[in-house]
Formats: C-alpha cells, sequence, structure tokens
C-alpha cells in the first residue's frame, strides 16, 4: 500500500486539475435545457474510466439518462465491490448568490467551490483515482469492482430501479460503496448506517382561469394563494409533528444505544445556528436536533410560486398557485403507503372553491445497516488508516434510495463512505469540497479495496 | 352638439388608428426596465395635448414620473372640470397567455386588445377625441377643463397626493372627472359612486443564511416558506373574515337601499363562474358577491415566492419566503390604522424561528358620494344620451386613491364615469376594451361636458 499512497500524494495537484473538467462540465438533470451537457459528462466519465484501466466500459441506455458502466473483474477469489456515484447535480439557482462561477471550479482556502464539488462529482473521482492509483502502481486491484453512475439521482432516480432490476447478474457483487454523504464534522470522519428515504410532490392549484383584478373580484372569489397557504398549514402543527393521518404509525423508534451515541458527538447547537444563520432550531417537540433529521421523518415545502412576484405591488388575484412538497421518511415507514397517505388527505382538506392538480415526482425508501457487517468494520479501518481517526457512526437526513434497491434487489449491504462536510452547501449557493478531504478520501478508499479484500464472510 | 356628435361619428376609425399608437408605448410603471418608455409615454400624451387644442401643456416633475398636465380656461362663468387619469399601465406577465402581443394592439371581434386598453389609456384617450370634437367644431368648450394624467398609478400614487397638496390652486375646480372603471355590465352603462380603498404590503421571512438540503435539515429547523404559510392561514378565518383584531372596527355596514338596489342588478353568478372560470364563489359569511366586492373590505394575497419553483424536483429548503399581500378597505377604514394594525398582529404571529422584514408598499382612503349630486346627475343625463339608457348607480372593488384626495385637499366630488366591461382582464392577459364602448363614451363624454355646463349651484 505504501507505494500506492505515495503515487497518491505524489498527484496531489494533477488530482484537483482534473477534477476541474469534471466540474465544468453543468450537467443539470433538472432542467431540460441541459440535457445534452448530461450527455457529455456521462461521456467524460466514460473516457475517464478507460483511462485509470477499467474494462468493459460504456454507456448503458435507460428511458432517461445513462448509467456509465465500467469494471475490473481480476481479483479472483477476492469480493466484488459495486461503486455507485452519479454524474448529474443540482440546478444553481439563485445564480447571483454564488461568489465564484458554479462550472469554473475555484480553490478558495483549500476548498475546491463548484456545482457538484460534493455532490456528487468530487467523491465519484476520489473513486477513480484510488482504482487508478493500485492499477498503475500493482497492475491490479485487490478486489473485484464494477463502477455504475448514473445520471438521475438529482431528479429521483427514476428509472435506476429497473436499470438495477434488468441488470441483476451483471451488477452481481458482495457489497455496494457510495460516497455520497458528509462527515459529522470537519476532522470527526463517520460511516453513516443510515438514511431517510423521500416521496416528493408538486401541488397545484386553479381558482379561475385567467389572472383577477384584486380590486374587482377580491373577497368573492377564492384566492388561490390563500387557499394553498391554508392547506400547507394544515400539513403540520405547531409542534412540527406531520397531521396526515397514519403518517407515524410504522415509524421506527429510535433506539436507546443511538439516543446515547448521538448524545456523545460533538454536535455544537449554537455552532449549527451561526453557520447556517438559523434564529432558533425548531423541530418536532421531545427531540434533539441530530434525532429530527437522522431518525424523525419531516414535511418540508420545498417551492411557493403564485400570482406577481417581481419588484413593486401589482394588484393581482392569482388565478393559480403551485407548491413543491416533500416528505423525509424513516424506517419502516414505506413511500407508496405514505404517498398514498398524503395524496387522500390533500384531497380531504382541498376546498370545492379550486382546481387541485396532485402530481408525485419521486420516492424512496429510508435504510438502515448494522455496524458490525464486515463490509462496514472494513470501512471503518480503512477510514482510521487514511484519516488518522477512527470515524464515528451516524445516520443521515437525506435519502439516497438506490441502498434500499441494493438490498432489496442484489442482497447487499451498502457502505456509506463520504468526505463531504455538514457545510458544504450541497444544493445550496457555493457547494464545495474540503481538498484535504478529497486527498485523504483518495487514501482511504485505496486502502478500503484492500482492507475489503481481506474481509472473510461469515 | 349634433355637429359635434357627427365629427365624432366621422372619425370613429381614425380614432382607433390613433389609439393604437399611444397603446404601443409600454409604459409600465411597476418595472424599472420601462422607466424610459413611461418617459415616453408622458411626452405623447403632452403632443397629443397640444394636437387637440389644450394650453398651458406641460410635463411637471414629481420625485417619480411626470403629471403630464394641460387646460383649457376660456368658459368664463362656467364650471371648471379636473379630468384625472393615469398613462401607466400593469405589467405583462405572464406574456406566453397573451393572444396577441400587448404593445401592438389588436382588433378582434369589435374589441381592441392592448395593455392599457381598458386601464386607463383607452378612456383617457376618449377624454382627449371629445375634447378634440368640441374644440374643432365649436373653437370652445362648455366649460373649463384641466387635464392631469399620472404615471405612478399601477404602483400606488406614491406622490401625487403631494403633488396636488403643491398645486392646489392651479387645480382648483368644480368637480373632478375620472374615467377608470368598468360599467356593470355590457349593455348596462353605470356611474359608480364608491370605491374601495387599499393598503399593500411585502412580507420577507428568512430562515437560514443560505438554502438548505431539505435532507440533512429538514425536521430540525423552521421551513419559511411553510412558517408564511402559518402566518398567512392565520389572517383569514374559514369563513372569509379577515382575523386582524380591529380590522372591521370602522367598516360603514351597507345600507338596506343599497342591498335593495344592487339586489335588483343583473348579476348573473352562474354566467359570473363561467366567464372567470370559477369553480365555486367563496366569500365573506352573509354578504352577496356583490355586497362582498363593492362594500365589504378584504385581504388577499397578491404573489407567493420561495425555494425551487422550476420544473422538476429539488429538494431544498429555502432560506427565504415571500408574500405580497393587500386588504381593500370601505368606508370609513383609515388606510394607516389599517396597516398599523395588519403589521402590530403580523409581528405577533411571526415565531422566533425566522427573520421578518414587513415592507409597507402602498395604500389609499376607500371614497363614497352620493347620487344626487348636480355633476353627478349630469353624468347620468349625458350617459343616457351618449349610450341611450339611463345608468344604474353601483360601487366598485377596485381603488382610486386620488377621489379621496380630491375631497379632502380640493374640496370636489368625483363623478367616476367608465366605459369599461368587467371581463376586460384589466391586470390580466388579454386586456381589451369594447369599440363600441369606446366610441359612445366618446360621444356621452362630449355631452358630459355640454351637461355639466348646465348645472347650477345648489
Amino acid at each position: 500500500m505504501d507505494k500506492i499512497i505515495d503515487f497518491i500524494n505524489v498527484n496531489r495537484e494533477k488530482y484537483v486539475d482534473e477534477l476541474k473538467t469534471l466540474l465544468a462540465i453543468p450537467s443539470i438533470s433538472a432542467l431540460p435545457e441541459h440535457v445534452s451537457d448530461v450527455k457529455r459528462c456521462a461521456e467524460w466519465c466514460a473516457d475517464e474510466m478507460r483511462r485509470i484501466g477499467l474494462q468493459n466500459v460504456r454507456l448503458i441506455p435507460t428511458p432517461g439518462n445513462p448509467v456509465v458502466y465500467g469494471d475490473w473483474l481480476g481479483a479472483q477469489g477476492a469480493p466484488t465491490i459495486l461503486f455507485y456515484g452519479h454524474y448529474d447535480v443540482q440546478p444553481v439557482d439563485p445564480l447571483n448568490l454564488w461568489h465564484s462561477p458554479p462550472f469554473e471550479a475555484t480553490v478558495r482556502d483549500g476548498e475546491i467551490y463548484a456545482r457538484g464539488a460534493a455532490d456528487d462529482k468530487g467523491q465519484v473521482f476520489m473513486h477513480m483515482k484510488a482504482v487508478q492509483a493500485h492499477l498503475t502502481q500493482q497492475g491490479r486491484l485487490p478486489v473485484n469492482m464494477k463502477f455504475i453512475l448514473e445520471g438521475e439521482e438529482e431528479v429521483g432516480s427514476a428509472n435506476l430501479d429497473d436499470f438495477i432490476r434488468a441488470h441483476k447478474t451483471e451488477l452481481k457483487s458482495d457489497v455496494a460503496v457510495i460516497s455520497d454523504s458528509p462527515m459529522f464534522e470537519r476532522g470527526v470522519p463517520s460511516i453513516c448506517y443510515g438514511l431517510r428515504g423521500l416521496v416528493y410532490f408538486q401541488i397545484d392549484l386553479r381558482g379561475s382561469s385567467t389572472d383577477l383584478h384584486s380590486g374587482s373580484f377580491g373577497g368573492a372569489v377564492a384566492n388561490p394563494a390563500f387557499v394553498l397557504a391554508q392547506m400547507i398549514a394544515q400539513l403540520k402543527d405547531r409542534g412540527g409533528r406531520v397531521r396526515i393521518p397514519g403518517f407515524y404509525d410504522d415509524v421506527r423508534a429510535i433506539e436507546e444505544v443511538e439516543r446515547e451515541a448521538w448524545a456523545r458527538l460533538p454536535f455544537n447547537e449554537k455552532k449549527y445556528r451561526k453557520d447556517f444563520g438559523i434564529p432558533k432550531v425548531f423541530g418536532e417537540t421531545g427531540y434533539s436536533t441530530l434525532e429530527r433529521t437522522w431518525a424523525r421523518p419531516t414535511l418540508e415545502i420545498n417551492g411557493l410560486l403564485s400570482g406577481f412576484t417581481g419588484e413593486g405591488a401589482k394588484t393581482v388575484l392569482p388565478a393559480v398557485a403551485m407548491a413543491k412538497i416533500s416528505m423525509r421518511l424513516v424506517p419502516n415507514q414505506d413511500p407508496v403507503k405514505i404517498a398514498d397517505l398524503f395524496e387522500a388527505y390533500v384531497r380531504e382538506i382541498a376546498p370545492k372553491t379550486v382546481q387541485l392538480k396532485i402530481t408525485r415526482m419521486q420516492g424512496g425508501k429510508a435504510w438502515m445497516t448494522s455496524f458490525d457487517n464486515r463490509f462496514v468494520q472494513a470501512a471503518s479501518r480503512a477510514i482510521e488508516k487514511g484519516f488518522g481517526r477512527a470515524p464515528v457512526f451516524t445516520r443521515e437526513g437525506g435519502s439516497i434510495p438506490v441502498v434500499s434497491t441494493f438490498q432489496d434487489e442484489l442482497g447487499v449491504p451498502s457502505v456509506l463512505f463520504g468526505v463531504g462536510l455538514p457545510d458544504e452547501n450541497a444544493h445550496a449557493p457555493n457547494e464545495k469540497l474540503d481538498l484535504s478531504n478529497f486527498h485523504n478520501g483518495i487514501i482511504a478508499s485505496a486502502i478500503l479495496y484492500d482492507e475489503m479484500a481481506r474481509t472473510t464472510s461469515t
């Protein structure tokens, strides 16, 4: 391993330059105008897989964006790692809040700023460089590896489950590795053993065929913006609890051992409020901030639009109002059941004064694994060697629905081996990745493959 | 008068062509990028005043857009009419709903479609042509006239009251005439004797310094879009009644005679719902649709914006949420008092989890006059002659704050002599003006000056 680690250390600067090329591609999957950029990014990833020595590299078409596939299967008898990542990124609006252009990666104070730096291009690239280091220095990998990179993670991975089901044999493996999550905090590397699930909706209300004059009509017809606000207000109570009947029925309670372990983590609420400019934390009564984000479900408004939103005053009574609403789910909530409950409740609370349209946009199950899984333990050792500190075990509030699919369809556990930071601004302006975490992450990834090769089936 | 009416009839087509030139100027006062168009429109109006024979024509500067002034004061001993109108127009978004470009006036089925056709350029132009007909055919007007056209009506007339106070002597007159309101319905000309007032606010909430990932933060911090919805829901109860304490204290009750007169008007709720695509009318319990819009105050949401509003799904927890909220007031509510009550209530219901910013944007008092005023009766006779049918007496839900200022500062009553139609789409896409009403309106205006000359002071 020393030779490999030396090689990684020597190439430090070069890796950053190469990563900038990948970050320059605006592969925004949510916006139709970027469809050709998404494709170009897939091709760039395939070319890179060939450059680092992976085999059988190809774009596998799906009804949406292609999956980039590459493998190296020369480690007879060793475990097979299925590495999953994504090459698509979030939209960049509001663009005016970025301090440097989102697709011209810029290094400031040891951080690289660009859309996709942390989520997920930087972390995918880390593994590419770890593979390259093994293959150039040893001519082989200690494990078999299959890479799949999808292009629709940021829009709900609508085609990924079908893809996995259709390629079960090709994707046969012993463990999945995913690097798409943050560490607990700077200097506290972590392994994540639980994720929340997601269901995402758009609600459209129409109160009239066209916008009306708020003087001539105000007071005599339902205002869809007002009705929308009334409906949203009925989705949660003042204690932060979701009011959809049955929403909490299948929620797995937090275990006492988890509560205690999380209470020992170096979480500083004052710093948290300061870092994110939060006047006062708020959430479900009876739970801590970590419990609320890691192990309790929530319902959030992701977007609102109605009427006149420009500068100044326009006396319009809006014809339509729109909300994007999503729910984060925990074990053992079923996304389809929750989506049905949501839809039924929204239909029930919608008054007859407006036309209601409900659009289901995406969904995914929550997921948990056990700490004592042999691959999780291998990852723990790799992180300790790469970062000089044993990881803490955490859960995450975000969603990576594919981990449930890997469990259900391929029967493999997932190891979530993330090197982002909680303030990395994934999904917000000024997304960034800490370059020393990127560098240590390449080393830890290279060690991870080695440690996983040493595990024995139990 | 016959010679004048003949002249107006002969020039019918020409008037429409001239009006198109005025409608081609995108004088949108709400949008900073149209500031030079607003100025150009003021100059066009001044040039037109000179062409039709008005005197002392000039642009009078204000801290905002200029007032266009012109007069004719040769009718010794006759009353002086102060004609007020506005040359600015509403924004045009959503542009994609217009069937023809908003600033290329297009005639279809006897209607002229353009932004400003009804509100208010078409109705201002009607008086210009009536003045022109008198001056070219008789060399004089039967009354003295002072025209003032303002350029900030659609953004709250912030400088108009000061302008009127500063020019009290120059604006001395006996009656104000305003043509900026619709008739009751097609074929039912009307005189409006009451208007609602207005107060308009923008509310901005901030929950964090930047947009956050809704997975990593959802459930642990206040969502400003959700908080905004909760606050809005507390502004009105389910019966459509405003919940701001003290809001109804000064509301003048509807008189039994008004209720009875309005109940006799040819209002068809089924047609109203069909015309405007309204699934079900809704408003304050215990009042009819006409009562709700003419004589009861209301609170409306004019705009909502937060988070991700594009196509698709973005799992963002918004940093900010914005609402534009306005109230329509009736006699004898005081806009400043109501604005204070609103602000106090909003501050009271805003939780500590968000930063709140309240911006007062505009305001104006409600207004009423009496039917038996001699100028109102003169207008009634002019309409009967111009349209072949006696007018009905109505109130209006919209706001023309200047009528209160005319009353308070100049001590003159206003005659609201409007020829728009209720479905003219003022403030919405496809604004239009019926050309036969435009034409009859020019004739009725010409007669109006004559009838007003015959009134005697009581």
